[in-house]
């Protein structure tokens, strides 16, 4: 076998993702509702083809000619066999018949997800939750490795090599600390005046504000689209051809802004892969954690930086045709930044987000590694946002039925989304060694931000762990005290907290 | 082989084919530029997959048997296979090298035309036509089976059937019958005077209007929808899901009024095509003319009614916010239905847009059954315009460059426009005697025409011949003369033709 042969197929089968990529944004975003069952059909044969295909005789030759003779595979060669490795023994690992199995369960569940969540009550998804518990048990006894525990072998799908011992000690300063924070802006802040965040501003403002924040951003129109949907994503399909989406809201500017912010982060990330990755799994994020971290930088970094908000807001103001000019800048900049417990994850402040994914983290672990039941999860639920957040869901939509990742099996994901942020806090403080972040926000040229994270995580792709990434960037492994030390610096600031220097 | 098994095998490639429509109507609306090597790629690869399993082993042995026990194939089944057998024929009787050579000229001459229309020179076209031609004419001698000639070749793939010597005297009677209407007009006509026609009309009053009369034409939008693009079409991905799309002139408000009226024809068409065909290839047009009879019935018919016109026009004027507010209806009416020479057929008005046609293919016929050579084209082009429109065209780009067909090895399509025409003006007389169609056209309901045309046209798709369709659907063969009456009673009304009858 040659390399050539081997990176050949695995074009084909990158190019049957191509595609399965523009079906999946096409009925994201404009497909009529009515086609759906047709679409389900297209959607379930393409991915049957590329199951077959890389699970097929051709992937399993390679694998073993090039475990014999890795010499003869070039750098991109030998990336790509990695993942490859990976992915076909994730495949191999579990029979069909189980598999197919799971999957009729999941696809089941997200109908009795949607209909709880219509009825507002969680007995209508208790047993298929249940089901997807148990049949995710069953995958987790064939794919089990060298890990320590079951929950182990779910984080290493979104974030290779994570455990939830380093969790649990990372989650614990992180909770912590934010608690810690949110204390003594409770004792000692001033919190922000935010009425004016539900002004009216239209969608045509909006979008004229932000199609040229995220070109300024570094993300690149020419090679990328802008659309509406009902649930935001960005989705690289190909390196010159990845879309981000946003949902628009009139009386609250900041659900697009932020939005589009955030997407935006993840498609220069796609953007700037280095091209000889392209046609191989390479081409990709690092990780969900890692892809969390360059939407979370634009989000929480730069969205949340003083100066960069000063300096937009002339043109922001001006998008809105007068609706903000009675606002003084610091009002403005406060309001946005301010932080209150909420009961809903996608719409909290970057505060009290990662507490959020702390209570599912440390659901789903009970769930998968202690003794933690299906019946017992609405009280437990609540109890953990009383604990932690001071507020009780007064319904199972505000609740337990808030998120669709249960539904869809997607257990191990929720730590992904805290990472970002911590890895993006990381980043940031590692950054600020060679580049005065808050003095090139203040400019017209973004460009050395865009260019050092293109420069240490954007360029890599996945040739690089999540793991390898951050040590190399930064020199150090993942710590959440940059975080904690970002998170408070910025709050004290907004909440004008007088802290007394001990001399 | 069972019943179920060969329509397995059709509903897979019919799988294929709805992918590889999203994927290029996403080319045509969405996709960055950037993105078109990349797409090239995925599209040959799927394009591939459907071919060889269009000529593969399965369908073959489909073939086989049904040819022996038609008696177990249901009514789709038989329609199926009909049209399967038809095209597996084709693909067939090309050696596969043949094929590739010719595809990879077709690729190449688009290139050329493309150039040599940004330097309005055709002498940087002649060399690629010409390689077209040639290699098509290889292919016909593969394909030929009992046609008399080779341009009857080329015909059958677009309008099954349909053959020179049926051309050759329908296109006579009707180029001398719009030859003389236009000696009439021109001799006694008063002509409209049409200056409004360029008044500025946003693109949103443009897009409410036609919405709305596109919907109550009978195209679903729960079912559809409708785009921006640069070269309008209309798709039919699949039953539930079929697109168009339209592009639109600030300053030219005919451009996308009557385009969506007529894209939205097609649409209706093939979102009334009977369920039971989906998954087959019966689930699509009878063929190219009889799609364009349905797409300019509503464009010719229709859209060239006036109580039509006077019904919507407040509408339009609402619209259109005041900007046509002086303007008296019938001024409006007769405006639009102006005629006059052109030299670009996408712009022609409906009386001469069939001349357009008859010299192209005059020229294709000599091309292919005679001993007109590439060089001596663009005389032939000038000389036919002058002899037919009585204007020549002054370089390439408006005359022999215009149309994009020859470079991708479209001869013998040119005809099915003209075809289209007349189908829907004999429809159009049949109609009569059951429905008062100008009396329809007054009301606030247009259901009763919709619902006719997919009595007698959609709902078969392609389970019949398009001379079944017409004969069925009108009891007689194709007639050019009820085309020439309409132009004739409409032209004469606008041009204000006295008729002096002779008692």
């Amino acid at each position: 076998m040659k390399e050539a042969d081997f990176l050949q197929e695995l074009k084909e089968l990158d190019l049957l993702k191509q595609a399965m990529s523009i079906l999946e944004w096409d009925a994201q975003t404009g497909m009529p509702d009515a086609a759906q069952d047709y679409r389900s059909e297209v959607d379930g044969y393409l991915s049957g083809l590329y199951f077959d295909k890389a699970t097929g005789p051709k992937i399993a030759e390679a694998l073993d000619y090039f475990a014999e003779h890795p010499e003869e595979l070039s750098e991109v060669g030998q990336a790509a066999y990695r993942l490859v490795k990976k992915e076909y023994e994730l495949n191999q690992a579990v029979p069909k018949d189980v598999m197919t199995v799971y999957s009729q369960a999941v696809s089941k569940a997200h109908g009795a997800w949607s209909k709880a969540r219509q009825a507002n009550d969680f007995s209508l998804f208790r047993d298929a939750l249940a089901d997807n518990i148990r049949l995710t048990k069953d995958l987790i006894r064939y794919q089990k490795k060298e890990q320590a525990n079951a929950y182990d072998v779910l984080l290493d799908q979104y974030e290779p090599s994570l455990t939830t011992a380093e969790l649990d000690q990372v989650f614990h300063r992180l909770r912590e600390g934010i608690m810690a924070i949110r204390a003594t802006l409770a004792e000692k802040g001033q919190a922000p005046a935010k009425d004016f965040l539900a002004r009216k501003m239209p969608k045509s403002g909006q979008q004229k504000f932000i199609t040229k924040v995220a070109e300024e951003l570094g993300y690149d129109f020419d090679r990328g689209r802008l659309d509406d949907t009902i649930h935001p994503f960005a989705t690289g399909i190909n390196h010159n051809d990845v879309r981000i989406t946003t949902r628009w809201r009139e009386k609250d500017f900041m659900t697009a802004i932020f939005g589009v912010i955030h997407e935006a982060g993840h498609g220069i990330y796609e953007q700037n892969i280095a091209e000889k990755y392209e046609y191989t799994p390479v081409h990709e994020g690092a990780s969900m954690g890692i892809h969390e971290s360059q939407s979370l930088f634009n989000e929480l970094i730069i969205g949340g930086s003083r100066q960069f908000w000063e300096k937009q807001y002339p043109f922001f103001k001006e998008c809105a045709a007068g609706v903000f000019d009675d606002l003084p800048f610091i009002d403005f900049y406060r309001g946005m930044k301010h932080s209150q417990s909420s009961l809903i994850r996608i719409e909290a402040d970057s505060l009290t987000y990662p507490l959020h994914i702390i209570i599912r983290y440390e659901i789903e672990k009970e769930l998968f590694n202690g003794t933690l039941t299906v019946d017992e999860l609405p009280a437990v639920w609540k109890q953990k946002y009383q604990e932690y957040l001071g507020i009780t869901p007064p319904d199972d939509l505000t609740g337990i039925l808030q998120d669709v990742h249960w539904s869809g099996g997607m257990f191990g994901y929720f730590p992904s989304y805290a990472l970002g942020y911590m890895y993006a806090a990381q980043l940031y403080h590692k950054m600020q060694e060679t580049i005065d972040v808050a003095a090139v926000l203040a400019t017209d040229d973004y460009s050395p931000i865009r260019k050092w994270l293109t420069e240490k995580v954007h360029r890599f792709g996945a040739s690089k762990t999540p793991s390898e990434i951050i040590l190399d960037a930064t020199g150090e492994t993942l710590n959440p005290q940059y975080l904690l030390d970002y998170l408070q610096e910025l709050y004290f600031e907004v909440y004008q907290v007088q802290v007394i220097e001990h001399v």
